[in-house]
């Protein structure tokens, strides 16, 4: 059956879009191989099919499914043969409760470091549109917002705590191997990697720094194949 | 086999500790009784036999266990009959993770609205302890830490929000029944409410207040059963 994955694209062929890299990896954990179709910010007619605009947008078959956490509850509910992505059902529901924290604890600390160099990142098509809505979003130009980045990165360190902590006595997030939500987390930093040349990690963060190696090496380097930046892993 | 919990005594025989309540609510989930010893913060030479100062420490039979986290391993791997505390290992994993969240992010975001209001709270015996060691670890006085309590208020509503979210799709942290993570989370607000008379939710906050509401009435009302604070639930 044919597996097609929608995800973001940006300029120089960067996919920095988190939420695409959750459904890059998922699919990678559960041993298959989707098509991946790259669609800018301004192309989400392409997705329409889809019954709303957003990426990643998987297509298994005769089944559409969009949204990162769907994605991750379909390959484990329809591929209950290949490694699990929560570890059952307390898994899961403690994985979506990380979600939640991941997408309203860390990576609003990440974005106000990021967006101003999604700006160079995203397709040159979308820059106008980058720029308008995120301007929107933060109240304030991306420049503007630049100007405080070293406030924004002092903010960082302490969301990244709970992460620090659980790392430095596990190797992953889900114990001994990683799953889904380490995928979750990690996605987080490889947005970083894929449009900012400075390390959003310091030199002294050690724990997160080996984990985010480890991540970048699962799957035969699957997250170091793509175009990024050295400086971070 | 006779089950010891020492937990932390207060004034007026108030039980405010988010770690105690984390262990008393795991012995409940398993449906155990155990005999209750609490010791006032100057008296842990009481628990030196667990070789360690902290409380909660758990005594089962030959076993001794300190510290929340240990309790609640205790309690899943010594107990497998009863109900589970996590969810299988996937939810063991994930839920260690909450708990560092719940120690990084939720206690600390709540710890200097509430640290003032244990000066009165504590037992008498232990202001002068608490007062210092408090004072030392804000690097200001509790007096001077309770007039930012307005600041404080205001950066705790962003920090319950990965909550707030996971509690709008899901009765409870775990799914359809409560379970350890959801213990971590109420614990903080059990603290609150044994300590303060003021509400630290809003009263608009109708999701956080409604679970907290079914927290309170496990196993038979046991968290009203304490002295506390009717203004929070």
């Amino acid at each position: 059956m044919a597996l097609v994955l929608y995800e973001r694209l940006c300029a120089d062929d960067r996919r920095p879009s988190p939420p695409c890299w959750c459904a890059r990896l998922a699919l990678a954990h559960k041993g298959l191989t989707p098509e991946i179709q790259a669609i800018k910010f301004t192309e989400s007619d392409r997705v329409a099919f889809s019954g709303q605009t957003k990426v990643p947008v998987l297509v298994d078959g005769q089944k559409v499914i969009h949204d990162s956490w769907g994605i991750a509850c379909h390959l484990e509910d329809d591929y209950p043969e290949t490694p699990s992505l929560f570890g059952g059902s307390g898994g899961r529901a403690l994985t979506r409760m990380f979600n939640h924290w991941v997408d309203h604890g860390l990576l609003p600390a990440l974005a106000p470091i990021l967006v101003p160099y999604m700006l160079a990142a995203v397709h040159p098509d979308d820059r106008a549109y980058y720029r308008q809505t995120r301007e929107a979003r933060f109240g304030m130009s991306l420049e503007q917002l630049a100007l405080r980045r070293a406030v924004f990165r002092e903010a960082l360190d302490p969301v990244l705590e709970p992460l620090r902590q659980r790392l430095a006595e596990s190797s992953f997030v889900c114990g001994e191997r990683p799953a889904y939500a380490d995928y979750l987390a990690f996605a987080a930093f490889q947005w970083a990697r894929s449009v900012c040349d400075v390390d959003v990690l310091a030199p002294q963060d050690t724990t997160l720094r080996l984990w985010r190696r480890c991540m970048l090496d699962l799957f035969g380097g699957l997250a170091r194949s793509v175009e990024a930046y050295d400086s971070a892993g």
